[in-house]
């Protein structure tokens, strides 16, 4: 059923920047084989016909998609398209009883959520319901059972990861607002081609957009438990680099929490989670320190003229925000561990 | 007494990004003639030999500072050095007569709180209060009367005009702590040589930086009126590009009080504000919409989820957060018209 | 005809990098008044609803492109659309007696090397016979008398401003090559959106383009005079930047030349042409020393190993490469001072 | 001997850009332990304390350089510091019979080059002839024999990849000049703190440097075999990127050779070569498609209207042009595949 005993695995979406680290990724990952490579057009010869980064890694050409095909080479299938296409396919493909990680926001959250956010139908309430959310630091138990997961979003994944240790102690302040001011690099909109998305327009460029509207606020604050105290408000803003978000939390904590109650907490969050790294107390967390890793640095701070603690959480979107987390959540499903092809080093300088 | 019926202007300073940015706007400024550029190092010949983009454009050298000379041929001086050194020579050259405008952080904040967040002996406490700060939209009447400026820093610029309209009117919820989330371009971090600031160890970085402990903090405070309610906390956060400065800031508001009833409170304190831009309800600013002019453009948000408002603002750091807001100053003081000599419109693309 | 003494101007093609920044400049410009702006779609408020650097700026609007209205409100009109488009525009206007300047390609070339490079048919054999080509350093005379002036592209202004003083002078050895490595900055690709113009695509990249096909090719050779001796070889590459262009030029010299010869051509080639700097020997120009600017640095080097000589010339490829140099030639139109309205001081920082 | 069946390997100069890079590669290689790290100051605790991105990832920590523990502990050393204490250090070690791989400039020439280029005295007459320069790709022969490596020059490695194949077939014209127009990304500057490479001096810049007396011009000739015909004029020129260097080169071939022939001879010089990519005839390399891989790609034009040939060639300037070819010569002295630990795929988007 494997390749020379490797899972055989595709990618539907590959075209995506989400779809080519993917691509990066598991042309290196040891235990799998990459046979199947679905896109928006179809080249005759290699991928790197059209993304020259890839001569001479691979001779799999891009596909268009299809259903019948996919289902017969494949045993494990990742899908990266975007929202409204993605759940669909990631759908039918769990349904025929493969290994399946959906990269789309489609199967993260309850219908009436959903609907409201996107702006869309729901996809299907079974598979929705039926997948896991492939956040490995708080789920792993249910990823290692799962043949459907929803990969989180990049902003809730940074976000969730700098706020749950908060959340799960019971920590945050009655009534209070948590403040999720979040900087992300472009490839987290993706390779579509927009004015907005122009060199010209973004280089020295930097704002907020979907102002009270981003679709990751409910995913952070479904995962966050749906809180009845410590209610989300989300900011994400364009940075004019290519890799990363970093998250900026601000909170208030019930009286009485010290900075080492804190860091307690958070240690004992992730000490066995081998990519989140716990800085040390009066150091930050920068972008470049992470990008092309699947690491998520975090460090807390406590302003002590008003009492407020914040929060600093960084990832690179393409890595743990994405394409990264879903090989970790792979490997999780299939019994590898954990960290099997993503170790890289981080990209510096 | 002027040149040509021009006033005789000097820049100790002038290899700094603020004082390279006065050089930029006061050679075509029309009423006003460069006389005395001062600097760390003297050049045998003309000041564009240190600096080619200035070529054929003035025949001045920078010379070393000489309290005489600097005394004998200006009428007005701004004074752009580091901390510690700025004030003293703008309070020697103010005690002469001089119309003087400290670009530093020297003079802005009483004894006490310099001496606390600067760690540096406070300057000249008879200087400091006859300084007025130069924030010329909340302050133009004692400008207009003043000889000695305490120009405003450019966090602060950004962050006053964005909240000052809201606590003026004590719309400011009891007990609240104002959030405001700063990102800035590196020139805003000087010329100064350090590893931190090399291109390599910046491009496609991001990080928070002096988190808890910015000078900046008091200077916000200060001038909001030591609020007893509304105290801030500030983060500053370096983004990958040269120019500008975003904040996010949060705000809770006394119940009741609309998104109508807060822009009603910006555009009646902006009407006659020649440089500040109020946008319209959904619009974000984006910073290079700014960078290259005098510029500040704010909007605010409500988020109605949490009943959190959210103001935006930018502005360019060495223009309204620096040399152009010091030449606005000066035009008050010396009875030009405000925007004589800063009208540029923002550099785009 | 003119308003309050004031040249009225239009600018056809407002919405791409050239016609916005034509916007810039004639906006400030002392002795115009823009009064029509005409682009692919239509704004009902001002042109910055759409482009909200110009918010204050200006109460005009966007409007489809309308010959008679364009004829009745202007005297002097820019166009400034792709090729093929902006040519046919521009003959149209001048035949009713307008001043017209066409920032395309489209009447630079006789149509054979047009229909050849372009691809396209020529536009109008008439028009482009009677059109002048703006080059002002070298052709200031037939300017100042012109109704018509077709514009030169960004490369070929700044390769000819570098090299003409050799071919004019005679100095290019017979039957040698001469190379030109030009790098620019993306804005030289305007605004249309391409997937490869993204920033995630650009950022971090380098590249050559068009190799052996660029139109810029014929227009340098052409107004080298279709040189016997010396034919160029000409490569553009794209710089991850977003104004500026660097050309890198190699020429073998008649035996007996030296580098104070050369020196000597270039002194008293540009002595009368203020915006051509010539750096002192051993100086290297900086892109950015002239960004923002109308200048064009220049230095020239001896490669005593070889006997070649090296020729850099910088400048801003919307400046003196498009619409600076556009007002350029309409200061010499209409009698003003050659530097009018685009004297500014270059971006630094 | 080894730890584990793994060679011990020490870098000394591990704070540079070279020496950081050799981490990450070398942290990862499978037949390899890195057991010895030396630097210009002393960490206590790990790396990562100066380092952040290598948090988790090591545990050595930075220690002086000290000759006796260095020979003690390691088998391999690469040495990456300064030109004139890298070849002394590098000398001392390979005399104790370890295999030593120096990365600077010091043993790559024969001393009256070196001293004409590098301005210092020679560092070691016998080292420098017992050296083997480490250019795999034509070299590996007596590479796999060699204990002392002198690594090959960044801008060296793209033009003798891109040009050996015409001057070892002779086929370069007599008399002709060949120029080798290059550009590289910054971190090729190190991480030496200047004014010069600041953040804000280099964003949006563009220029050439050392022109005429750049220190790699003679080991770009002396490697072409000292040429009689096709002496070389190289220019270095900076991009603000990070990694890369894409080299544009012209050059005459004899009279009859055809673009088939030439890529004839690419093909046939580096079929055995893993890294090195011949693209097709008409695509041209872009940097970002090698940047973060040991990858060279290379494209040959003609130029049809002056005869002449294009050779473009790409590569990491931290991968191949340094530290991945470090490892490379290090695998091939050792008898490991040539591959090994280096395959990273580039770091797209």
């Amino acid at each position: 059923m494997t390749v020379g005993g490797k899972y055989k695995v595709g990618i539907v979406g590959v075209s995506g920047y989400a779809g080519l680290e993917l691509v990066r990724i598991l042309l290196r990952h040891p235990a799998v084989e990459l046979v199947y490579l679905a896109g928006n057009h179809e080249t005759d010869g290699p991928i790197s016909e059209e993304f020259p980064h890839l001569i001479n890694r691979t001779q799999l050409s891009i596909q268009k998609y299809d259903f019948e095909k996919c289902k017969q080479v494949c045993e494990v299938v990742f899908v990266a398209l975007p929202a409204g296409a993605s759940g669909k396919i990631a759908t039918e493909l769990w349904q025929t009883g493969l290994y399946v990680i959906d990269l789309s926001g489609d199967l993260r959250l309850p219908a009436n959520l959903y609907e409201e956010w996107y702006k869309k139908p729901a996809i299907d309430s079974e598979a929705q319901q039926n997948s896991v959310y492939g956040l490995p630091e708080w789920n792993k138990d249910k990823i290692s059972d799962a043949r459907l997961i929803s990969n989180p979003g990049c902003y809730p994944t940074a976000a969730l990861l700098g706020l749950l240790p908060l959340y799960r102690a019971g920590v945050i302040e009655a009534d209070s607002t948590v403040i999720v001011d979040a900087k992300s690099g472009v490839s987290g909109a993706g390779r579509a081609v927009k004015q907005s998305m122009l060199y010209g327009e973004l280089s020295g460029n930097f704002y907020a957009y979907k102002v009270g509207s981003h679709q990751h606020t409910p995913e952070i604050e479904h995962y966050l438990g749906q809180p009845a105290t410590g209610k989300v408000i989300f900011t994400a803003h364009l940075l004019p680099i290519v890799r990363g978000i970093f998250t900026s939390m601000y909170v208030k904590l019930c009286a009485g929490t010290s900075l080492d109650d804190v860091y307690g907490l958070y240690h004992s969050a992730y000490e066995k989670a081998p990519f989140v790294n716990i800085l040390q107390k009066g150091q930050v967390p920068a972008l470049k320190s992470v990008a092309g890793s699947n690491d998520c640095d975090i460090s807390i701070s406590l302003e002590s003229r008003t009492g407020m603690f914040q929060v600093f959480s960084v990832i690179d979107n393409l890595q743990k925000g994405a394409s990264g987390q879903a090989v970790q959540n792979m490997n999780i499903m299939l019994g590898f561990d954990e960290t099997l092809g993503i170790d890289a080093i981080p990209f510096v300088p």
